[in-house]
């Protein structure tokens, strides 16, 4: 048995297809067109035995028959050709493969037999063999888009690493949407010789990879999986959604990637002890990697916050709390900072309440708070001072706008700059700043407004509090984990 | 002491403000020109004894001095002068006041015993006082924005009762951008006089209002609040978001609206007891309230869960049973109704992974499982079926558009098709279907379509897994104590 090196599956120089086929609602083309309409950095040979050649590239009827030499080939044949595939695979002296086909392990025991069989043949070769049953991989820094989606997710440093294409697609799709790209989409499918734990230790040591994002619904390799995920954790944060928690979610991750979801109990202990950082949803998931894409971690679990209504700071509290965060008293030095700026009867208190028609700015409030000794970072909710020039904004405008509107764009016009300002003294004061752009105009301005600024920024603008606490929290958790186990980043 | 009813406050006849102004930063001057541009239907009076007019209205220097009868009086004079316009308010027969200056109790004990002196006033006359320290009100049945801020939601049928007027604003308007219009906006304020209690009291009889959505910060008035609650669900849902829970959050409601938070325990019986629907955060509420807005009632608590990727419905259903919904296996009939439309390999299982590359219509699927006996509701995932048809969609505009815009387009464009149609289909089997637009597209595409389409069909249309399995659970939880009380509904 060889050792598997992932650098030819994750790097490779030449990609072929088996299964490339000339109609174009077959998984085979779809690939194919992904792989050469992306621009893959290397040579894309296709391979198959009845076309003469397909997407304008010559037929080869066998991997071996290939003229030079291939790092991965891409397997989309029906399942019942998969094997002697891999093993002309094998015979070519072919590096890795990623078998997308499905109808294995998932769909019965003759099925497994014939992974089994599979697996046996590439663990002898050395054979990096990604699947069966999965959706492709994406390597941004080769510009290979082996997958059979529409999804082109663009170059960054965050790896997805998924036992779901559709989730990894959409955990992909939606840090795109908010300016953050990545480095890998893995589809680990039925894992049938490369399990979580390889990809996850591979990644590890990837000086690409800056944030490791993971979907699990069930774990194989126990012992391999809790070492790699110390290796990430102490190199990198790794931000995981297990999911199969419930019986029926159990049940359809069996009949999804043949996974057994495991003791909800252990896996969570060792998690916990590794310091990886779990998301309930896909949401949270990406919400996360936006704080950590550009945000310093803060050096302790104490937090400010600041809105413009006194509602707004008690749920803002209460969301931190429960995410295990002190919201501490104001040191006298900061009230009197404030005092200052805001008028006679503000809250005095963390949450400040800036109190409705303030006239102080944003930036200074903020300054103050950043300043202050006994606050290690900052969450800002709405549209924090300025009230009164955005009444302006909308008188000047009555003629030609309804009042909503006036609104609408005179504060996304505030918000912005604001936004800009508040990322300037996040670095400044080497504190994280989360800002959630919460005001009362509509929902796809606010969710455009809010992705266009993080995709400007290269810093996460969120639309709700419980949004940016639970990213914030997360920064908090890595941080806390990285102090305990003396790591220094 | 004289009883007081809600009905001069909520639908006044006449309405004066104390204290307009005529300059255009002060709130005095901010609610007349809400008042008088959104076209209050009754008349409008404004006091000031300075000024000759105020927006194209003859100042009376007194509430006395107003010819005909005053229903509503708002108050917006400094604090030092409320007083005695509540004593002339008392002397011309005013049936209601709302007093949105700010100053009183929220600030300390001189400001405390202000309050204390003007809520015996109003009580001894029977004056309905909201507020002090509230952003003001609105009734859009009577067309009444009295309001210091240029928050416009439309007419609907869900009142909003909150002890913070910035997130009474939030709500309001985010329940609007989904297509939701409200009966009434009401900002408690410190609640000198009128409790959260007396508000929902009068709303559970009111026959304009189908839903109650509340925010509290802390319970002043215990029996009556639990006698009161109980009144609400026995007739409508009431969603509640009880804040202050942390210690933080409670100093910060203190400061706040001078509320005290009280025991988190005895509330959340309290509240569990009666039937009400608990919100952690403002987007839940706004979810909820969309599910209730045009979903009928599950009659158990069975789901079904479908979606185009295993992954999805994984988390799906760990999303749905940790709610307390049930994601029950699939009978006989319905796999074979599913057999006939999805290919060999589907998941025959609840969640129906409808498998990539399905020929299904999403349609036809979705009827199969409304017509489960063992299901009493459906949640939709993402696109359903038609994965083929996208792809020709993306060929044919290749030439024109990037592949992602292709795919966008002709994603958006078959899951509003599909959408349109799953809403007769949950009339016609009177089962809640509740769907999530989930597509690798951008985010403020997605966005604005699931506004869109829930104003247009009146029926909400979510964007992520959690947050339509959140609005299901509130469905599901209300349904469960109505069946308990034996009320019916």
């Amino acid at each position: 048995m060889q050792s598997i090196d992932l650098k030819y599956l994750l790097y490779p120089g030449s990609v072929a297809v088996a299964g490339a086929s000339a109609s174009p609602e077959k998984f085979g083309h779809r690939v194919l067109f992904n792989i050469i309409n992306k621009g893959f950095k290397g040579r894309v040979y296709q391979v198959n035995p009845r076309e003469k050649e397909v997407l304008g590239l010559e037929s080869f009827p066998n991997v071996c028959d290939i003229p030079g030499a291939v790092d991965l080939c891409v397997i989309t044949v029906p399942t019942a050709g998969v094997k002697s595939v891999i093993e002309d695979c094998v015979r070519k002296g072919v590096r890795a493969a990623i078998v997308i086909t499905s109808g294995f392990s998932e769909v019965g025991a003759e099925g497994a037999a014939l992974e089994a069989e599979i697996a046996a043949l590439a663990r002898r070769a050395g054979l990096a063999l990604v699947g069966p049953n999965c959706v492709g991989m994406i390597s941004t820094h080769r510009s290979l888009y082996c997958h059979m989606m529409p999804v082109y997710p663009f170059k960054g440093s965050i790896a997805v690493v998924a036992q779901s294409g559709s989730v990894a697609d959409i955990i992909s799709l939606q840090l795109c949407d908010r300016g953050i790209g990545i480095s890998h989409l893995i589809s680990a499918g039925n894992e049938a010789v490369l399990r979580i734990g390889d990809y996850l230790e591979y990644l590890a040591g990837d000086d690409r990879v800056s944030v490791v994002l993971s979907y699990v619904e069930g774990i194989r390799d126990g012992r391999r999986f809790a070492d790699a995920i110390k290796k990430v954790t102490a190199k990198k944060p790794l931000i995981m959604l297990k999911a199969g928690s419930s019986a029926a979610g159990a049940r359809a991750a069996r009949s999804h990637t043949a996974a057994l979801a495991g003791s909800e109990e252990v896996i969570a202990s060792l998690l916990r002890q590794a310091g990886v950082i779990r998301a309930d949803s896909i949401e949270e998931m990406v919400d996360m990697a936006c704080a950590f894409s550009n945000q310093p971690l803060p050096v302790g679990n104490r937090v400010g916050i600041i809105a413009p209504g006194g509602g707004w700071g008690v749920i803002g509290a209460d969301v931190c709390s429960r995410m295990g965060l002190e919201v501490p008293q104001l040191d006298r030095a900061t009230l009197d900072k404030l005092d200052a700026i805001l008028p006679p009867i503000w809250s005095h208190n963390n949450p400040v309440d800036t109190v409705a028609g303030v006239k102080g700015e944003a930036e200074d409030m903020v300054q103050a708070l950043l300043e202050s000794p006994v606050l290690d970072g900052l969450m800002v909710l709405g549209v924090v001072g300025g009230v009164q020039s955005m009444w302006k904004y909308i008188e000047e405008r009555m003629g030609s706008k309804s009042m909503t509107e006036g609104f609408a764009h005179g504060a996304i016009e505030r918000f912005e700059r604001y936004y800009r300002d508040m990322n300037v003294l996040k670095d400044r004061y080497g504190k994280p700043v989360l800002v959630s752009l919460i005001l009362p105009v509509d929902i796809d301005i606010i969710a455009g407004t809010a992705a266009r600024l993080t995709k400007e920024t290269g810093t996460a603008c969120y639309t709700s509090f419980t949004q940016a606490s639970r990213a914030y929290s997360a920064l908090n958790k890595y941080a806390g984990y990285l102090r305990k186990s003396n790591t220094g980043r």
